[in-house]
């Protein structure tokens, strides 16, 4: 999970440098085409993709403006997963999502390629990193173990419950032009009770909450519940982030119908 | 095969899926960046580009704007490969290509992810299927055999073939701008007998078919016999497609010269 | 390494023809999104990445606007990889950084595909011969040697370094809008003895060249050893290549601080 695209060799260089290390790697690309350096995009799509991997799986995430500072390279550990890359909060909702969660610093230099570039830690510290980890390594062997209280968090906006409304907001816009709200399905549920709901956004209505697209007509606006658990606005077959210019951060309040 | 693009984690959440089933399965991106929704395109793709894989290969192709709808999740099977997906059209050229075609609805959820959302059957359903048969499950066990001949279909273009004319359209745009047109090699080869033809599109006559590129001088207009067994009108090291605007449904006819 | 994109099929069937070949093959995109028919950045790349895949890789670089023509189809070896693709200077870079080259032209096509289109050789040569690389034939087995000397090379500009300057240029734009210039670092080291320099561009001057972004305030301008071993430009978190409109070709001098 990186924001290298496809136009440069950088992912190319990340994935050498990975075999280099272990050549029976099984490398999986999940996503590279992320905004440059947007850190909170690549933390949610972590924090919704990862559990449908193997357990036992080596995340390794790239999203990195801070190079070369003073963020540190980590290796988390989860009940399930490995997650390797910068301590910038790419990790939050993983950390979120784990009880069990463990965190060490990357300081044992014999796991890296040398020279370490200044700019470029994906090829240099991570993917030999993770190579060495695939091969059995363990990430205490990495560098001191971290207090994971203290690992970075983003301020991700969270929705504010009251008696008679949910306030919540886009958190996330797909390439569908799908705008992803922090209304989890449990929350909106709870609040609900036995009633039908009205979502509201930027002044438009909508009544009820659908289980698909199907359920509304083509170019209809749609609220439903995404695939990952939350609440999404769309419009049927369209693109509504496009249609509408609503992006990340419009907020959206659900109401019980009267 | 999907429309899923690079920038969201939904391939990666599929590959996830298809892994958590069988961790030796080797996954290939075929192309992701297909316009969304646009079911022509992946079949057309599809078509083109199933037939150079090794025999056994199961090909996973989610364009699926009816998902959770009433459009069918099914497995498809040819004398040389299993297909997976939504039964909306996306296999139409596999279904012509193969006189040994068996379908069938995947209606056994053991074989799905629990549960299973309204919105995103590539991950929940085409993803953990396809790795159960990747691990020698039969088509039969995850549902009743349909009838081949009412899975779906497109409504193609054909060209028309007559005395003096093929009139034939573009069906295809690649990313280099090139135009494929339904004319097919055989087709234009038996019209032609052993006369040269004239192509002519937009107004814009084109004199002779050519094997290569290089035939040509740069930026002129070429129609040559495009690697999928079609002719094809291109631009030598040129966007055909952006420098005149022509698209999808531009007709072109053949006469033979006089 | 191409630039087929991820729309269509091509890569696809670039695919599928190496596994048809052989099944074991472990396939790694290195990247796809390269400008049509750019061959300078596709040599580029494969100069900067190369050398961080494991001992024995065969990389396959298919940016071919000749393809059909004249130009040869071949495989090079040096002491470390395999290379397969045309022979119009994307290897240019590979052919400087080892003494061992060989080379051979690609004509026995019983490595090919039959029959090979006028327009798609990395589909119909390149990775079926790949294949058969990957399973152990040898490159000599493809077709006769080749004088290393005689293969094509790029008129790639190289610094000038007076007693007062050095005068090079950018030879690369990537993806985040970072400018990466022909000045390595070893030139740059030599030139400046123990001085302090000063990089100009288009007017505006640096001094200093950093090791880190984060030796210099957001949106700043920055130069830097790039992870390559140039001296680079860039905005610190910005997109300097959008933000100033430079481009390939830029001229950048350096002098000794006065």
């Amino acid at each position: 999970l990186t924001d290298f695209g496809w136009k440069d060799g950088y992912i190319g260089a990340v994935k050498g440098a990975i075999l280099s290390v272990n050549s029976r790697c099984q490398i999986v690309d999940i996503a590279h085409g992320l905004s440059a350096h947007d850190v909170e995009s690549a933390a949610f799509i972590l924090g919704q993709t990862c559990r449908f991997f193997p357990h036992g799986t080596i995340h390794v995430a790239v999203v990195d403006p801070g190079v070369g500072g003073t963020r540190r390279p980590v290796v988390v550990t989860t009940s399930d997963y490995l997650f390797v890359g910068p301590d910038n909060g790419v990790f939050h909702l993983v950390l979120d999502q784990d009880d069990g969660v463990r965190a060490y610093e990357l300081v044992e230099d014999r796991y890296f390629l040398s020279p370490v570039s200044g700019t470029f830690h994906g090829r240099d510290i991570f993917a030999p990193v993770a190579g060495h980890l695939s091969r059995g390594v363990l990430p205490h062997e990495m560098g001191p173990q971290l207090d994971s209280g203290d690992l970075t968090r983003l301020s991700i906006a969270r929705p504010v419950a009251g008696e008679e409304f949910i306030a919540g907001e886009v958190v996330y816009v797909d390439s569908f032009g799908n705008l992803v709200t922090n209304v989890s399905r449990q929350m909106l549920t709870e609040f609900a009770q036995d009633s039908e709901v009205v979502v509201e956004i930027e002044g438009e209505q909508i009544t009820g909450v659908r289980c698909t697209y199907s359920e509304t007509g083509k170019r209809q606006l749609v609220a439903l519940w995404g695939s990952g658990g939350f609440l999404e606005i769309a419009l049927r077959e369209g693109n509504l982030a496009s249609a509408r210019g609503w992006r990340k951060g419009v907020v959206v309040t659900v109401r019980r119908e009267s």
